[in-house]
């Protein structure tokens, strides 16, 4: 980013060191969501602050790392709020909720979300790696909590663990590919992931069909999971009526 | 590893210099298979080669880093020759084989697979994560063979690609949690969670609906697919039939 002139400057005011603080990172966090690590300097970062470069190094002696991780904490704990929603109503409409809220934030911070994900990245550190997975672990009590299960068995929190490398695998290549999809559809396909995946676990693990019990009297007839049974049984129908090859 | 005795050196035999390089290569990969790489050092691999430090400097002039990715490269390849498997039989008894071969790679494999894909790694550079992105697509291909479906539809193509990181989550979990199924269990999860993830993906796309109807006709009656089938059949029916909470 170097090169270009910097953006206006917003009216230098005094600030306490602690609004200074989250001014700098919140300027951080903007451009190091819309450009990958390695292309932000920390004159970008000061010309995004209005403030000095000196002043930047004071709050950060540790330069760029430092701002960078600062803002990733910042950024780790908006990712988190999004799993944050009332435990009311079916489970398929909260999960809607908090992948509509997820897929704006991935959005909104793509090329910091896939700079921070694809590995190999020149700010990560064994710190960064722990952040990321403090917000997946989060991300799964969160989960964990829709589902009533604060002690699930180890096959759903298998299932849980992994429908969210499903969704984190699926941004990433939703990004990578030019977001060939509106984010609603992707939430849809998501949704039924989860939905057939703890089906499939539950046909195999007994607490995890316990579990499901009660989760389901929540879904409204006609509604998501009706949907999905509905298209599932119609491609079963499809196949055991077939002749065989 | 510093401070123990080297073991027991194989006798000295002049070898040509490609069979030194891979004598060299095969003593890395098996020390980077079972230590976090900064555990490993030159000095631990000439030992396991039989050979002196100098003479590994001589091969592998980037030292350490080299060796690395020169034995990162090693495992690779065995670990996309998991996927290379007669294109013939029930996909689903297809997929039990890779799967089962590709738990045995990951147990063998077990410190080296965390370290790579935990991320933060020491060794971890641009290099490193471009032949575990080829892994993936290589992988990613194999799967799309087996499916005879070369162009696939995008969301065919997301389903593979996300089953893919679920196989690599649940494997760095399994390993995390101390193994505590045996790799047969695992492999019958993941099964059916392919199995499902492709039916749940049918449902919403007609491609890949299409694309099940021959791979169907394979599956033979009572095997796994009907017995996945069966499973989440008697749980639709209760559910169906239980009176709304």
């Amino acid at each position: 980013m170097n090169g270009r002139p910097p953006p206006p400057s917003p009216p230098y005011r005094r600030l306490s060191v602690e609004e200074r603080r989250r001014q700098i990172i919140a300027a951080a966090q903007g451009l190091f969501a819309r450009n990958a690590p390695e292309d932000v300097s920390l004159e970008d970062v000061a010309a995004a602050a209005g403030v000095s470069r000196p002043l930047v190094y004071r709050y950060f002696p540790g330069g760029k790392q430092q701002l960078y991780e600062a803002a990733l904490s910042a950024a780790a704990e908006r990712l988190e709020r999004c799993f944050e929603i009332p435990e009311r109503g079916p489970l398929s409409a909260r999960m809607a909720e908090v992948l509509d809220r997820y897929l704006a934030f991935v959005d909104q911070h793509a090329e910091g979300f896939t700079a921070l994900l694809k590995g190999g990245s020149v700010v990560e550190t064994s710190r960064t790696t722990a952040t990321v997975d403090r917000v997946r672990r989060v991300a799964a009590d969160h989960v964990l909590r829709h589902l009533r299960q604060p002690s699930p068995s180890p096959w759903l929190l298998l299932t849980v663990r992994t429908w969210l490398s499903v969704v984190e695998a699926a941004s990433l290549i939703w990004l990578d590919e030019g977001r060939q999809w509106p984010p609603d559809r992707l939430r849809d396909w998501l949704l039924d992931q989860l939905m057939g995946d703890l089906v499939v676990t539950a046909g195999r693990d007994r607490p995890t069909a316990r579990m499901l019990r009660p989760v389901n009297a929540l879904e409204p007839r006609g509604g998501r999971r009706d949907r999905l049974i509905g298209r599932t049984l119609a491609l079963f129908v499809t196949w055991r009526l077939r002749p065989r090859a």
